[in-house]
């Protein structure tokens, strides 16, 4: 089998996860680790035997990579994505995507004038009881959905991030919720705000309102005393609930509740496979560059409703 | 010890309950039982052997009744407990009290006026369980509140009621958070409608905020597959849950989770009693009538919010 | 439908209980109750409107009477339903039947003599999740049965009765393994002994080994701080597990666990109710004298066993 | 900080194991890995970067090693581990650590001679879980201690190995019923069988009494379709329970349930690090060649006494 020749910006906590994966799957090969901090980068290198950069720019100039993963800064990213896609590789950029949705737009266009995959790290869509919990909406197992609802709260994080919780955390289940209700979010209203953190908002309470009636809540936080990131799909003949830390799914009916028994995977190892295989196979990502604006638009409305106090109408993209 | 002397109006499913639990009780003598429905009123009234009535007027002119608990369909509530209060009876009406906030204040003047107390029969502070909670929230326990959510959801119920899920289920919800947040709520979004239910909402998603920046989310739903009653208050130093149905608590910390075992306990019962000690010891209960006044304005703000798309802000009352 | 009528001798805790249940069901009519003491016969005579005698014997002469149930204390079961059985009357006597194997022998052989009905309470065999268990062996949805293992132990008991821990609680899985894997019982070794009670043992290990070389373990003690009462099948195919307490099952399968949901009953009313059907229909209950018979050669060697300190083999009854 | 030189004598399964986390260790230093099985040898060596041999009497006596881990199948730990010993290594042996309680005798007392230390793999006392209980009994948290039960079942094991249920799996709750109860064993009955295996017996159930009357019950099996690793330790205060798998702990006192929240650590590499520091402080291990020498003993009894159908006094060894 063939195997895609990829490189990874940026080698932080994230960026040793890629690189790690990256070396371990059958359908890539792990060339390069670039960081402008010299010394993370030689790190991360030396632990798989790769070549370290501290310059993307040059490290991407190399014919043999294909593909690169951004793991970098959040201010960066879209930086990063569109060095990459202007020297023809195709590109896994991790969420938030960009800084802004008019920055996002621009990536989304340049993979497209340059006929590069691009793809957007939202890791929870290849948790196994994620995609569980799709088959079970689509062959209409719960019956009419009427809405889901997300917590993702934790500590206070070791690392003091350049985005506040909305982007960081409840990006992942305004994605995911997008992706499991089917519909296209119409409205959005939230309160969000700091009690500890100085520069970003800590905590946030988001309630959006899709085209046909179901609604989302998503809870985001770095203020409980623990980790938990839960969600539950409310339909008409059954709950669906997933644990994200513990991958553990139950759907509960009017008649029992049932948990699968699933193999624990590592989601990581499933997206960067997927990356590959999209790659290699010539198709389309499950999560696409509109997915990483769309989700975007929602947390920058969701901020823009915490200041204003208003609900927020979303326009079409 | 003195007992109250105690009629029922109303002999449907709660005024059967309220009967048995006053001839059970110690600080009470249950002496009458009245419904529209003479079948209705005689059959309570024989199952404990106290005089059946039709007309709620009658009853209570007798002198032996002191206080009066109404039971009767949402849109006569208020009715009730004015003819009672009006006959200088102490009045328990369960909620949501009123048709409206404008007949719920005459309520409470007239309760006023006539020296005489009026409690609202939001049952769910009497389960020992949230009781437990307001003493953790109150010793600081677990730290600063930051949001509390509720989920009131369960199959369609069999008897069609005369108002919608918010003001049959919610309502609870939104005393309950106000009694535990301690602060009064600001502004309410919510989004309502009907999948089902031909006159009245059958789902709705509230968010409430409140002075501090609290917030308090509250599902509840006629469309669910089976009756979940839950709570959750999350703080800085510990997330508190309840489980209304089975009256469990936990309070889970960065360092533990604990479930207190507690006696279950009938909340209805604890519910009469209180009612009961409030007349004996001439103390204020604590459920009042602007506790009655205020869950009004916010369920109806609530539903206005539905309707409109906007957020509502609440005027004090 | 005719409803057979019934007299209850023993006006304690459980006395008072199937007075209620054979008062509230279509299939009986409570005439009388009987207890040495009169103030407790009068008691629950009282609360149900029938009879009090302090003389059973004197009651069980009242024609009306076609079925007694027998609840006193352990020591003088036997005698009462000799007693009623004599007199011709069906006997549904409480557990442990019999003082002794030799004693319940006789009560058997009465019973066959009179022709008359002899149901031994094993009250568990009527909760519906021993019923789903049952079902589930019988059609082979676990597989191979392995073995089962039970566990009921609570705190001190308020009443000191005047049996040990074997009797008064191992009694009840003995009974419900022998039903659930269907084999008899060829051995039995078990420890027991007195931490704290003077009299009887207040703990007991026992190890049942059936025919087919299935085994069941069983735990019986007053001594641990909180109540719990579970049962687990294990089979090739799945673990099976109820909470009497709670009702609720769980099947363990390699791919799942699931969770009947069930409505809570009170087997003794379904007990009673059966006791009433099988007189009318003229069958066989499903918990008969000689199961009660075997169960008390179970218990009687598990006491010896643990005396001796040797396994026992029991002999064909 | 010195580090103590260490080879590993077995490249399957947990050889691999041992060898990883020797390697990630800061007290010690991977120096060899020798397998029978070249090929295996050579991977694992290649894996860590350190030496392969075929022959361990020619790898252990290397200067550099003072220690060794003996990771063989069941029959040649003994030998592995006398060969060590005689050539003055320190010695790490894997459970059940010889083919018979003569050949344990032996190895201890020629560790004795050799003044070596000599530690047995007993896993589960090294998770975090266990140490817990430990304290929570040595405290007199769960008060006195009135038996243990412990069940570690799962499906048909991929690898046949060459021993049965008993001293493969039952013989870590026989060592930690032992380490936990503080007593010896007096006393072992247990009945054990096979259902599908052709050479051992592939399912136990042991009961075992201690001096002091306790006793500790076992169940073991390759027959059930999914893996169970439970204990419960129940006292009169409390009744401890720990989930090997999840590594959590709960304890259940009469007015409450507690589960406190531990970091998952590798009991592996724990018992690694503290084999390697009473090396290095001259200090006996924890688990020393004696307890080793008396689980044997009672695995022994236990199939002994499945065998002839009786009860097993355990002589003073």
């Amino acid at each position: 089998m063939r195997r895609i020749g990829v490189a990874v910006v940026g080698a932080g906590f994230w960026g040793r996860n890629h690189a790690r994966n990256l070396r371990e799957l059958n359908e890539t090969r792990l060339l390069a680790v670039c960081d402008k901090d010299e010394a993370k980068a030689k790190a991360v290198a030396d632990l798989f035997g790769v070549d370290a950069y501290t310059d993307s720019n040059k490290m991407m100039k190399r014919q043999d990579i294909e593909a690169v993963t951004v793991c970098t800064w959040s201010t960066t990213l879209a930086t990063e994505a569109m060095r990459a896609l202007r020297l023809g590789k195709h590109v896994l950029v991790e969420k938030p995507m960009a800084n802004n949705i008019h920055e996002a737009q621009k990536v989304i266009e340049l993979a497209k004038a340059k006929h590069r995959y691009l793809m957007v790290g939202f890791l929870m869509r290849f948790i196994p009881g994620v995609q569980r919990i799709k088959q079970a909406v689509e062959k209409g197992e719960i019956g009419s959905v009427v809405y889901a609802t997300a917590r993702r709260v934790s500590q206070w994080p070791e690392r003091i991030g350049d985005v506040g919780v909305v982007k960081d955390l409840a990006i992942h289940d305004i994605d995911i919720t997008r992706y499991l209700l089917q519909e296209e979010p119409v409205e959005v209203y939230a309160k969000a705000g700091s009690f500890r953190h100085k520069k970003f908002e800590d905590h946030a309470q988001i309630l959006i309102t899709f085209r046909g009636r179901k609604t989302a809540y998503i809870e985001a936080n770095w203020l409980t005393p623990y980790k938990i990131r839960k969600l539950t799909v409310t339909g008409s003949e059954a709950i669906v609930s997933l644990d994200y830390t513990t991958q553990e799914i139950t759907m509960e009916t009017a008649g029992q509740t049932l948990a699968p028994r699933y193999e624990v995977k590592e989601p990581l190892k499933l997206e960067l496979q997927h990356f590959a295989n999209c790659i290699m196979d010539d198709k389309e990502p499950i999560t696409t560059g509109v997915d990483g604006l769309k989700a975007l638009q929602i947390a920058e409305s969701a901020l823009k409703s915490a200041r204003t106090g208003k609900a927020i109408k979303l326009k079409p993209l």
